[in-house]
Order: structure tokens, then C-alpha cells, then sequence
């Protein structure tokens, strides 16, 4: 799998991809993880890729034309599957959305900056317009991380463990049980005895009922899915 | 304001951390962000802060000893508004919560790793548990930093044009008109000519239709609130 990040701060990305699971999923050749300037697509002299809003109003819009020359060069050196474009106002992202791009062979993830984009570039360049939630952020480096890493870790070998993914909250619509380790009682707060019990029938039965009591008081969305 | 962000993983913090706004708004003085080593509060020799969980499971569990020994060390140097833990399955983070955020003084935020945190950590010294969206990710890290970075912009004087923030998408629960940039005319991909007709009023008002009309498209949700 490729994911390609075009960006205007691509030293922000730097420490998030280049650690923890997204650095070994690199190194073991799972993911190319490709950061672009979009600078380097401008043919003016001062690299400038911003300009004023048409009608007047606050802040810069990112303009159509080096982007449009960014995706152009990559489309033309192989075939993408999907140009997301990271924006509060797009389809919020979830797990399933995960699992189905960690299937895919190609991306471009296009983060926004600054007011926003040019919107020619959304109507005209990009395939899906992807929000990681409702919140405005300085830009759409850190969603870019977050769909990364999120597609990167369900990729065969990508964690340790395979186990601990198919795991975790969401893959069944219920959220985790309480986890315990170390020590039993610490200042007195002690660990469930079912817990220590060794009866793995019945640690498995609490688990259950735990991770369906804790769905249906914090998320009850979840099972009326 | 003063953001203490407790982490195994120091070095995925240092871009997203040292870049753009939240660099800025740190060298004007606005905030103070302060990444601590979750290694450097254990007590045994090799800085281990995790083990197996109770009752058997894949991956490993975040130890509730060295979590207290940080929150307690910084507990008493100062009081703290809110210790937040990021969790999967937290209350989602939303624009309104970063509001209310960014008029605390102090916020820790323990960001989880592994297969989780021991659930005493969560019971006992965390007091709100938020979660950026229904995915799963390695770990907290980058979640804490959307959580940093959508507070911090709102703080006055962060961002350049304070007009900008008060018009983003979720601040009036209505998403933002398209806006556009120049060139006019991009490969026959024209602007509105709305835009360009100097007329305020009549400019005004298109916006304000066109967000009521993607909001209803793209968000229904919004505006029945």
C-alpha cells in the first residue's frame, strides 16, 4: 500500500509517521508513506499557494492551481484508488471506513490549510471528502496522521499482535471490558477477583457482559446499529 | 493556559508540538505544553510501565504506578482543571468541548498506549474520558494533540485574524460556504459570478444560503439540534 500526504507543513508530519507502529510498518515495506510540499508545485517565485477569498472575507484559501499540478504529476505515475481531501465538513471517519481503505493500493490524502481550499479543487480533484470529527483544527495535518495510522495498523503484520486488533473497541460494535495487570492491589484499589480466578469460562463471560453494560450506558448508539 | 501531556512516546509529540499555531501561540506566551516520560516516573530498572493483563489477553496494559506517581507529582505543583485520558471510548470530542477547554488554566492529558490503561487509572485519578471519533488508533498521541491544537486556536491572539475562527464550520452549528480564490477561470473551472460582483449584501447573503444548503445535505444532524 502508498499513501501519499500533500501538504504546506510537511515538517509537521515528521514525528507521526516517523515512529512507533508507522515507522515499523515502513521499514518491514507493509506502507510507502510519501510526504509532498505542495511548494514545490508552485511556479511562482515566492512559492506562495494561498491567496485573498473571491467576495472578501477573512483568512487565505489554498489555491486550485498547484494542487491540481501536485495530483496531476502523481496520477500520471500510477493509478489512485481514493484523493481524500481531510475537511470538517466531510463524512466522518470510523472504523469500518478504516478497515475498508486498508484494503486499497493507492491514496492521496490533500490537507487543507489555512481558511480552506479553493473550492474547485473539492468539486473537480478529490474523490472523498473525509472529517475525523466535529472540531476545527489548524489544518489538516494531524487528520491525515490519524487516517493513516488508523489504515496502517490493520494491515496484516503491521502490530505485534494480530490478536489484539480484531480486539479492540468498534471491530464488534462494543467497547472493551475493563483491563487489569499489575499490581492486584495497589493503595488498596483492588482488581476484580473474577480476574484472578483462573476460571477462563467465566472471565470470558464477565468480559462480555462488561464490554455490553459499558456500551449500552456510555454508547448506546452503537448497538442500535 | 498550561498543558501537561503525559506519554511512552515523547518523540511522536515533538512536530505536531513544535510546528505552525501551536508553536507560535508557545513563543508568544499563550500556553505552555509540557510533554512528560511516562518512563521517567517507574521505579524498576528498565523503565518498564506495562505487563500483561489479568485474566489472559492479547497485548500488553498500561501500569497503574508509574500514571499515578506523574499525576501525583504534578497534583502537587499546582491544581489541575481536568485530567483527561483519550479513549476510544470516551465522550466524542466535539467543537463546543474545546470552548469550554480553552478557558481552563491547567489540563493534563494521559494519552494511552498498548492495549490499554489499567481501568484503576481510569477510575481513580482521570476525570473526564474523551475520545476524537469512533476509530482505533496505536495510541493517544496524536489525539492529544487534536485536543491541544483545537484548544489552542481559539485563544485570543493565536491565530492572526481572530474574524477567522469565529467564521469556521460548527462555531454558529451551520458548515462553511464554498469559498474560492484566484484564478477566476482554472482550465474552464469557473468561480461564481456571484463572487465577483462587488455587490456585499447580495454576497452575504448567497453565503448564508449556500451553508444552510450543505449543512442540510451534508449534515442534517446540525441543524435539529
Amino acid at each position: 500500500m502508498r499513501i501519499d500526504i500533500i501538504t504546506v507543513l510537511p515538517e509537521m508530519l515528521e514525528s507521526p509517521l516517523g515512529c512507533s507502529i508507522l515507522k515499523r510498518a515502513q521499514d518491514k515495506g507493509l506502507v510507502e508513506l510519501v510526504v509532498h510540499n505542495l511548494r514545490d508545485y508552485t511556479t511562482n517565485r515566492h512559492r506562495k499557494v494561498d491567496d485573498y477569498p473571491f467576495g472578501g472575507d477573512a483568512g487565505m484559501v489554498m489555491q486550485v492551481e498547484p494542487v491540481d499540478r501536485c495530483i496531476s504529476t502523481l496520477k500520471g505515475q500510477r493509478h489512485y484508488d481514493e484523493i481524500i481531501f481531510t475537511a470538517p465538513d466531510g463524512e466522518i471517519f470510523n472504523q469500518q471506513m478504516a478497515n475498508q481503505m486498508s484494503m486499497l493500493d493507492n491514496i492521496i490524502i490533500l490537507c487543507g490549510h489555512y481558511k480552506g481550499v479553493d473550492y474547485r479543487i473539492r468539486e473537480h480533484l478529490i474523490t472523498r471528502e473525509i472529517s475525523i470529527g466535529d472540531y476545527v483544527l489548524t489544518g489538516g495535518e494531524m487528520p491525515a496522521a490519524i487516517i493513516t495510522d488508523a489504515i496502517v495498523r490493520l494491515l496484516p503484520g503491521a502490530i505485534g499482535d494480530e490478536q489484539s486488533a480484531l480486539t479492540d473497541s468498534f471491530q464488534d460494535n462494543l467497547l472493551e471490558p475493563p483491563i487489569y495487570t499489575r499490581p492486584a492491589n495497589y493503595k488498596g484499589w483492588e482488581v476484580p477477583d473474577i480476574l484472578l480466578s483462573g476460571h477462563q469460562a467465566k472471565i470470558d463471560e464477565w468480559r462480555h457482559e462488561q464490554a455490553v453494560e459499558r456500551t449500552r450506558r456510555r454508547r448506546p448508539d452503537l448497538l442500535a446499529d
